[in-house]
C-alpha cells in the first residue's frame, strides 16, 4: 500500500514535526512534506499556537521557492484539520492548492472530528492514504492523543535514583544523584511538556524553580503544585515568574490569608478535594486536560509519587539510574505498598533504554492501568 | 604498529578463545590463529585442562591441513607460556615450528612469568609484538588476571530486582522477578565461573541446586557455601552431586556431629573465622584463589551480599532489572548502610547495559575498592 518512497518522505515529515517539540503546545507537533515528480518542493512544521499549521507552512514554502504545488503529494504526520480554530482548516488549504494525493500517518485522535479532514479531501477528489508510520506519529503526540481520547494528559513521572533504587539519603540529600548529562536530558523532557507538576514536600525540601534552564526553549511549561493546605511559602521559587497553578483541597475561611498571599504572587488556586480531604488526583488530571495540558511532567517526592501511582494517574516512568549505591536506609522511589504475591505486582514494559552520560535512562510504561478510575 | 590485517586476525583469535569460555578453567581462555602469505592456515583455542593449549592446537590444525607453518605469523590472545606445567611450554612449540612473527594481545598476568615467553621467542630470533586488543583479551580472562595479580578471584555478584530495586516481597517470594531469558542468561554467567557462592540464608529460603541447567555445559562450577555454624541440612540440594565446599567459622566439638553428616554427603569443610566469629570473607577469597578459582559467581541474599560489599569482596555487580515494581516494603538488594553524605556513596560505572528478553542487564563495576583490605 505504501512505497519505499512514501516511507522516506513520511520519515522526513516526522523529522520536521519533531522540530516543533518545544513550541507547538497545546497543538500537536505536525510535519508536512510536498513532493512532485519525485522531488521535495516544500516542507513545513506546525508553528506556535495561532500561527501556521504544517500544511500551510509547506505550501507557503513551495510557493516561495517558485514551485507549482498543483498535482503534488502531501505527506502529513497527522490528518489535516477540518475545522476553523485560530487558523482556517488545513484540509481546505490542500484542496485549494489542488494537491492530487495526501498521505497521512494517522487520523486525528479527537473522536469528534476524526476522519473528517480525510473525508473532505476525498470528497474533493484527492487520493488519500492513512496509516504510514502511525506508531511513530502517535509517539510524537502521545500527550495530544491522550487529551483527545481520555480528556486527561499523558503523565510522565521522572525519577532519579541509584542502581539500588534509592532517590536520596535518609538526611534528604539528593543533589545530585545523577550526572550533568542526565539532568540536562531531564530538562529536555520538561521542555516538551505542557506542564510540570510537583508537590509541597519537594518544595519544602528543595525549593525548586521547576523551569527549563539546561536547554534552550522559547516556552516555559505551566507549573503546577499540589499543596492541600496552601503551605507553600509566598517566597518559594516555584511562585516566581509566570503564574503557578496550585491545587489544594480546601479554600475555606481559615486559609483565606494564605490564599490571598499566594494570589498576590500570581498563583491561581483550584480546590479539588476527594473524600479523604486530599487533592483529588484523577479530577486534577481532568482539570488539566480541560486546560489543554497534553503532556504532564511529574517531578515529585516519595509520597506524591506513590499517591499518583496508586490512583492510576501515571502513564510512564522516566527513570534515570545512576552508577552508585545509596544503601538500604535511603529513600525508595515511591510510597507504594508491596503486593500480597508476585502475581499482584505492578507490571511495566521497558519502552526505551538509553545511556545518558554516565547514567542510564529507562522509559517504562504500565502494562495495565494501576487502578480502575472512571475518568469520563 | 599494528596493521588492519593484524586487527582482523586478532579479532578472530579472540573469537576462538571465547569458545573455551566454559571449558578451559582454571586455565585462561586463549585463541591462536596462524597466518601465512595472508591466508589463515591454522586455528586453535585452549582445550580443557591437561590438554592442548591454543598455540599447539593451531599448529596441529595447520599440519593436519597439510600446511607448512614455517615463516608464518602466530596471533595469540595471551603471551605463550614459558614453563612446563601439565603441558610443555607453548613458546617452545612456536620456536620449534619456526614461525617468524608472534603477535600477542597481552602479556601473561602472572608477575612471576610475565614477559618470559615473549623473551624466549625474541631470543630465538622471532619478531614479537604485544598489546593488540589488550582490553578485550583482559576482559576475556578477567578472573585469571585477578587470581594471578591479586591472588583472589574476580567476584561477580548477581542480583535480580524490580525497577524499584527490590529483590523479593516481604513474604520472601522472589521466584521469579525476572523473565526466562534473563534466567537463562544468568546460567551462562554461572557456567563461565570457576565457582558459585551462596549463603545459608538463601539455602534456607530457596534450597537452590546452584548448578548450571538452562544452558549446555560440559563442566559444572565448584559450589561454595558460607555457613558459619554448619546449619545446612544434609538433605539440601546444594549438597547433592559433586562435593560442595563449605566455609564455616568454627569446627569445634559442638558441631562435630553436623560436620560428620555433611562430610558424609561429600562436603569439604573449611573453618575461617574473623574477630567477630563470622566467616572471614577476604581470607575466603584468598583460599579460593589458592584453589584456582578465577571467576567467583555470587548468588546470595540481602545479608551476605551486604557483608561481601562492605568487606570489599565484590568486583562487579551483574544486575537484572525487571519491568515491574515490588513496592517499598519489599527486600532491598544489599544490607548496605547509607553514607553520611552523597560524597560518601559507593561509586560504580556501568560497564555494559543490555536488554535480555523483557528485562535489562546492567554490569556495573566499582570505581574504587569498597574497603581497604590487605590481601597479600
Amino acid at each position: 500500500m505504501f512505497s519505499q518512497t512514501d516511507f522516506v518522505h513520511m520519515e522526513r515529515a516526522l523529522a520536521l514535526a519533531t522540530r516543533g517539540m518545544y513550541t507547538t503546545d497545546p497543538n500537536p507537533r505536525v510535519g508536512c512534506v510536498l513532493v512532485k515528480d519525485g522531488a521535495v518542493i516544500g516542507e513545513g512544521f506546525t508553528q506556535p499556537a495561532g500561527q501556521d499549521h504544517a500544511e500551510v507552512r509547506a505550501l507557503k514554502d513551495a510557493r516561495s521557492r517558485g514551485q507549482d504545488v498543483r498535482g503534488s503529494t502531501a505527506y502529513v504526520t497527522l490528518e489535516p484539520c477540518s475545522h476553523f480554530g485560530r487558523t482556517p482548516p488545513c484540509a481546505n488549504a490542500l484542496i485549494e492548492a489542488q494537491v492530487s494525493r495526501v498521505v497521512a500517518a494517522m487520523e486525528d485522535p479527537n473522536p469528534q472530528v476524526s476522519g473528517r479532514g480525510l473525508k473532505m479531501l476525498r470528497d474533493a477528489g484527492i487520493e488519500v492514504r492513512c496509516g504510514l508510520l502511525a506508531n511513530e506519529a502517535h509517539e510524537l503526540n502521545i500527550g495530544f492523543v491522550s487529551r483527545m481520547t481520555r480528556g486527561r494528559p499523558w503523565v510522565r513521572m521522572k525519577v532519579a535514583a541509584s542502581l539500588d533504587g534509592r532517590t536520596g539519603l535518609p538526611s534528604g540529600a539528593s543533589q545530585w544523584i545523577t550526572g550533568e548529562a542526565a539532568r540536562a536530558d531531564g530538562h529536555a523532557w520538561r521542555a516538551r511538556a505542557s506542564a510540570i507538576l510537583t508537590g509541597i514536600g519537594t518544595v519544602r525540601e528543595d525549593d525548586p524553580r521547576m523551569t527549563v534552564r539546561a536547554i534552550d526553549t522559547p516556552r516555559q511549561p505551566q507549573r503546577v503544585l499540589i499543596d492541600s493546605q496552601l503551605d507553600v511559602p509566598p517566597e518559594a521559587k516555584i511562585l516566581a515568574g509566570a503564574p503557578t497553578l496550585i491545587f489544594c483541597s480546601t479554600l475555606d475561611e481559615r486559609l483565606a490569608e494564605r490564599a490571598d498571599a499566594l494570589r498576590a504572587r500570581g498563583a491561581e488556586l483550584v480546590s479539588l478535594a476527594n473524600a479523604d480531604g486530599k487533592v483529588d488526583l484523577p479530577a486534577m488530571l481532568l482539570e488539566l486536560g480541560k486546560r489543554n495540558v497534553n503532556e504532564l511532567h511529574v517531578e515529585a517526592g516519595y509520597k506524591l509519587n506513590g499517591s499518583l501511582l496508586r490512583e492510576g494517574c501515571v502513564d510512564e516512568l522516566l527513570v534515570y539510574l545512576a552508577p552508585n549505591l545509596l544503601g538500604v536506609e535511603s529513600m525508595g522511589m515511591f510510597n507504594l505498598a508491596a503486593p500480597d504475591s508476585l502475581d499482584g505486582r505492578v507490571q511495566l514494559n521497558f519502552h526505551a533504554v538509553d545511556r545518558i552520560g554516565e547514567d542510564l535512562r529507562v522509559l517504562a510504561r504500565f502494562a495495565a492501568p494501576l487502578a480502575r478510575t472512571d475518568l469520563h
